[in-house]
């Protein structure tokens, strides 16, 4: 999420943390938020511990219990990762897997459909993993599993200038509105209408 | 919701009827939705029934469990509503009691905030109610239990052609956004990836 960020040239308006994440995830306060589902894309250059077969170690507090999916990647160039140890998979502590990308999506209602929709958080993957396949993958899980569940739409927001993400999304099938305006009210602005009602 | 979709000149995708939004709101096939939360502006030329002041009647699934806020608005000129049978409030079926407009909108988690965020989903005031004073009232009803409960921001679409909500919304102290566009997998597109998977 971090480097989402950096890619955005947003790093000012990075708040997040690990606790803040999970507490934005799971916090007792705000008890009726959809549940978040993150596919995370882990890769090794060697063949992938026996563990991951034992779906019940991935179950949480997830509604989509398991969605685990292995592929074979061939790589014309070996691939060097220089920020690996910041993504290694701790839970393979014995094994080098890593983090290359991830999605982040939730369902939620739309009144343009009859069913409901995912609403896409984030997608991202990591700058040496790119242009491999690793994105069309992801996507592809995460819209395989929005239609064979019944729902309506995936949306989400990405920004005008980024050109290779829009020409991604395009060759993915989406749509890119001519229309809406992303609008939004926070901070001060928030905060001043409960001063004006004290 | 109908006149929403007029107002867009959409109504070629409207395919809302009471029971699809009802299904929408509470498919058991979704149960890990969030609650959304509607507010409706209900007028009347005469005091309001007195069953208004019994709070449990408003409960419902909801997760603002009771938001009633009365007001008096002084009209300059009469108002004329043509279509106030079909927006005649039922419940109220002894009192002239019609709706004006209202506010769907839910909770939902954000990578940009440590606290979660409203999407509003649909904020409309029926024409022969425009410029009165109602939208703002609706709209800052919302903002301020947004504020109460510790959400972070509220965000929403609107069209870019649309300058007189731009230009509410703005007065009312949302940011709009230069930057993303709004994007959706939907309808073939979405079902392709289904299809490709057989």
């Amino acid at each position: 999420m971090q480097q989402l960020f950096v890619y955005h040239d947003i790093t000012h308006l990075l708040k997040s943390t690990e606790s803040s994440v999970t507490s934005g995830l799971f916090n007792p306060k705000f008890p009726h938020l959809s549940p978040v589902t993150t596919l995370l894309i882990e890769v090794s250059a060697n063949p992938f511990p026996s563990c991951l077969n034992d779906k019940t170690s991935s179950k949480a507090t997830n509604f989509i219990e398991s969605l685990l999916s292995m592929k074979e990647v061939d790589l014309n160039m070996p691939l060097i990762d220089e920020e690996s140890e910041q993504f290694r998979v701790v839970k393979y502590d014995q094994h080098d897997v890593f983090i290359a990308g991830y999605v982040m999506f939730y369902p939620c209602f739309s009144s343009f459909f009859e069913n409901p929709v995912f609403h896409m958080e984030n997608f991202f993957i990591r700058e040496c993993y790119r242009s491999k396949g690793f994105g069309k993958w992801l996507f592809s899980t995460m819209a395989l599993e929005a239609a064979r569940m019944g729902f309506s739409s995936i949306d989400w927001y990405a920004s005008d200038w980024n050109e290779s993400a829009l020409g991604f999304y395009k060759h993915m099938g989406a749509t890119i509105s001519d229309d809406f305006r992303v609008l939004s009210l926070a901070g001060k602005a928030l905060e001043a209408f409960e001063d004006d009602s004290n």
